[in-house]
């Protein structure tokens, strides 16, 4: 559900109520009765879920419902939520997403047993007033908690993808962390996602880290020392990679003309947050899909945030949401049996 | 005309043959006369203008004329130009912009006095080679030439409108160039743009530079340190600025609706190259004009490379040459008397 003070409760509610998302699997929802409610009143919906106490040990009434919700109002729920960053906040949706991944984590052939994580949109500052600050975002939980070291966030939309290098670090800091091994495993993680989502080859473009690509080494050398080097050892492996590319032009490329034909690159792999970012939600606003790579489990996200300042008031836009509900159903239905 | 061996000559036999663009002004193409008519051919037009080699003294005969070209034959233009960096290439494109920017400052009142300069693409890797390589781009060159510290960079679309804190800077160097001073200058000569293109009071949104602008401090700190000490400044100015915003989602805020209505701002100050550039090509392409603001005098640009790979072939689009040029024309007629 995300952050109670959100706008999670209301997209979730909203996805729902989409017979054309619902009818896609039997979601558990991990949230408060009172927000879903109060969410379900605000845009005019009639709340239709099955609802069991978080503290419950066994849901097994789950596997008979459609959308199931496990209610956290007597574990640390109760009250009102402000529409902004506050410890409780945090301390719930930390929780929603530890526990979604116990769900993931419960032995194969388990009824209940979770095949795809949909995560609502949380509030880091929240994160760190509870004392989860060392978690920059959901991308860097997961992937502490799955044990991973090579993960990538990627941006799914309707006819673009694009995956980061390097994600919630500051600009500053991206120094330290591009890498020919962070940037391979951009390659090669939105590579494997791509083939997933049933591209076989996918076309890959790689951005350059500075104006111009570094204009020949005259703007940077990050493009000479790192990225090409990188894009290398992914020709090697067999990978369709070109780069690096100018950042400012290179999304145009990748981006299908009005009749959704003459995208030449199936994937760009931005050097860091904001050149991925800027592009995907200036396009793809509504519809854009956050989806973690390289993890054991499917795992996807809205594209938007907490949205504090709306929240409440029923008026958030649910696309996001069913796009990432939709794209999860999808992916978990295509997973390797047993990898998840 | 740029660099010999770019789509430079193409755009300006292009826009030159479009009659709403010639009759706007008095144009002088400081180039070659075999480019010229080579792109000519390439393009399908009739040459259409009056020559004068470079070498001649005085070039009265100008003033009658509404197309001129000053050919640079004789004074090293002779022969073929590679499509790619060459030293002779940065040699000469590097001298029509010293040349532009002597006729920009012949004495008020000499019918010759250029009131704006209009730059074709150059490539710098080819400044390099001449040895120019002290000079990143044309902005850096002209505010040398006219002895100016404060400057900006800045492009205009039709309705959206983005000045840059930083340009030509390997990103990592962005550290070292920005400061509050920096950014309140971006603020301050984008406001005075604006006003100019006939904004009275433009509503000016500024990004951060991190991710999420910082995420309260989690993601960075430049925001508190120096982006919102700068927007202070500009509002205590009396300025209408407001931020910092993320830059991944500030810009859908200052794009107008599919009519035309809508935008929130009038102007994004953008801290780095491709956080302005994504936007402004992205949705702009080929209508995008660059003007550098602080000069003494009115300089545009179209917004796009020597594109060496098309040129030659009569493909290039000469649309935000076009524009470009207009601007020019528009910001020359609005120009304080004297001030140029």
């Amino acid at each position: 559900m995300g952050d109670p003070g959100g706008i999670g409760a209301e997209v979730v509610v909203q996805a729902l109520a989409d017979r054309s998302v619902r009818r896609l699997a039997r979601w558990r929802v991990l949230g408060l009765g009172s927000s879903m409610l109060e969410a379900a009143q605000s845009v005019g919906i009639e709340p239709d879920w099955w609802r069991v106490p978080s503290e419950s040990a066994v849901i097994d009434t789950t596997a008979k419902h459609d959308v199931t919700l496990v209610d956290y109002e007597r574990t640390g729920g109760r009250g009102s939520h402000p529409r902004e960053a506050s410890k409780r906040g945090g301390e719930l949706s930390f929780r929603f997403v530890e526990d979604a991944i116990a769900e993931t984590k419960r032995p194969a052939g388990d009824a209940l047993r979770a095949d795809a994580i949909v995560t609502g949109p949380i509030c880091k500052e929240a994160w760190a007033l509870a004392g989860r600050g060392k978690y920059p975002g959901h991308t860097e939980l997961l992937a502490t908690r799955y044990g991973v070291k090579r993960h990538g966030m990627m941006f799914v939309c309707e006819r673009m993808r694009v995956i980061l290098a390097t994600a919630h670090v500051p600009l500053m800091e991206v120094r330290n962390a591009l890498t020919i091994g962070r940037v391979f495993d951009a390659i090669d993680l939105g590579h494997e996602a791509c083939v997933r989502l049933g591209i076989p080859r996918p076309r890959i473009a790689v951005c350059g880290l500075n104006p111009h690509a570094g204009e020949g080494g005259l703007l940077g050398d990050e493009e000479e020392r790192i990225i090409a080097p990188a894009i290398r050892v992914a020709e090697q492996h067999g990978m369709d990679a070109r780069g690096p590319f100018p950042g400012d032009t290179i999304f145009r490329e990748a981006m299908p003309g009005p009749s959704g034909r003459g995208a030449r690159y199936d994937l760009v792999v931005a050097m860091y947050h904001d050149q991925g970012l800027i592009p995907v939600k200036l396009l793809y606003r509504d519809e854009a899909v956050n989806v973690t790579v390289g993890l054991p489990t499917v795992r996807t996200s809205p594209d938007h945030g907490t949205a504090f300042d709306i929240a409440g008031r029923g008026v958030a836009d649910a696309g996001s949401m069913k796009s990432a509900m939709r794209l999860a159903a999808a992916m978990a239905a295509t997973a390797t049996p047993g990898s998840a």
